[in-house]
């Protein structure tokens, strides 16, 4: 069991974080409204915390449960507070309509966290195939994630099993454009063919 | 039933027409080698013919499943004898080391056979997130459609049900990026995180 930090006060970092106290972790909730995180980090129950926006995380892992808008600014703000930490990025870059990614051709949200990132921090795609909803449900969904640092992935997939669920690795940081656009699909599958967001995308073996 | 035109005599194309025999389809495999392509008809069985390529098909529904690099000079070729045809494009378009789409940005596989096919064809987008070796098992895996001309993409869901497959509306053609791109997702899950090809994506709701 460890230390978690969550950037971020939405559902993404309310399911995640209750899925890690639920399952022996630590959780440290940052928000820019203080009053929020702490609402948020009483709402987690357990040894929750809140820490000062900017400062240095408790944790090893890094969560920064934002939307698109504010994930690059926000790494930015941080800066070397994050050194040496292993950020996961969640989120899905999707347009106002939800038809298209947000981010420029040939980058990912995720690898515009790496860029904004400081030396000796590493970036994980994760969680953006998962919707917080099903996350607070608990089932044990797939965890699709994506990075170049095979350490920091290998950290990652062990939290992510330590909460009940799969990892699934798919690749190098380069894939997490892909993962994006997967998280995209499955916004398009709620709008159109499924007609809620209260699903999960399993990779099943047939017989 | 209906009569269904495949344009290939690779994996796909056989996994699908066997599929589509043995659910009572008359299938029709043209393929621009003339034995190979009766070779594939002849191990479909049913009542499977071939064509001319290049020929007006048999079919209302023409599936094109050819590699990526064939398949805009296929439909080109094919020109106005695919006049009032619902196109299926079914291809993965990734590039030779399969960690990146081929296709150049803003596009996709799907969307460029659109511009190459004649007036009042319509190009539906499915089958390239099932693999043809689990398709080829016969079990009932998700089959991820887009498409701007809601007749033709019913007309292609209602072909896929017909298979005891479900088709999922992800929405219009714009989409096909995206789930070119969760093609190329799941090829690195089976390079990395999964370790196979014989698996499936599912959409599965939690209790």
């Amino acid at each position: 069991m460890s230390t978690i930090s969550i950037i971020g006060t939405g559902n993404m970092a309310s399911a995640i974080g209750k899925l890690a106290v639920t399952n022996g972790h630590t959780v440290e909730i940052i928000g820019r409204d203080q009053a929020k995180a702490a609402e948020v980090a009483d709402s987690l129950g357990g040894s929750t915390t809140t820490a000062e926006f900017g400062a240095v995380q408790a944790g090893d892992i890094v969560i920064v449960a934002l939307g698109y808008a504010n994930v690059v600014p926000v790494v930015t703000q941080f800066g070397d507070a994050l050194r040496g930490k292993v950020i996961v990025d969640v989120c899905n870059p999707v347009t106002p309509t939800a038809d298209g990614l947000a981010t420029p051709d040939g980058t990912s949200s995720a690898r515009m966290v790496a860029d904004a990132a400081p030396a000796g921090a590493s970036v994980v795609k994760a969680f953006n195939t998962t919707f917080g909803a099903v996350l607070a449900k608990g089932q044990p969904v797939d965890v699709l994630i994506a990075g170049d640092d095979e350490h920091a992935k290998t950290r990652v997939a062990e939290f992510i099993t330590s909460l009940n669920l799969r990892p699934l690795d798919t690749g190098g940081l380069n894939m997490a454009h892909y993962l994006e656009a997967t998280g995209l699909v499955m916004i398009g599958l709620a709008q159109h063919g499924v007609g809620h967001f209260d699903f999960a995308l399993e990779v099943t073996t047939p017989r």
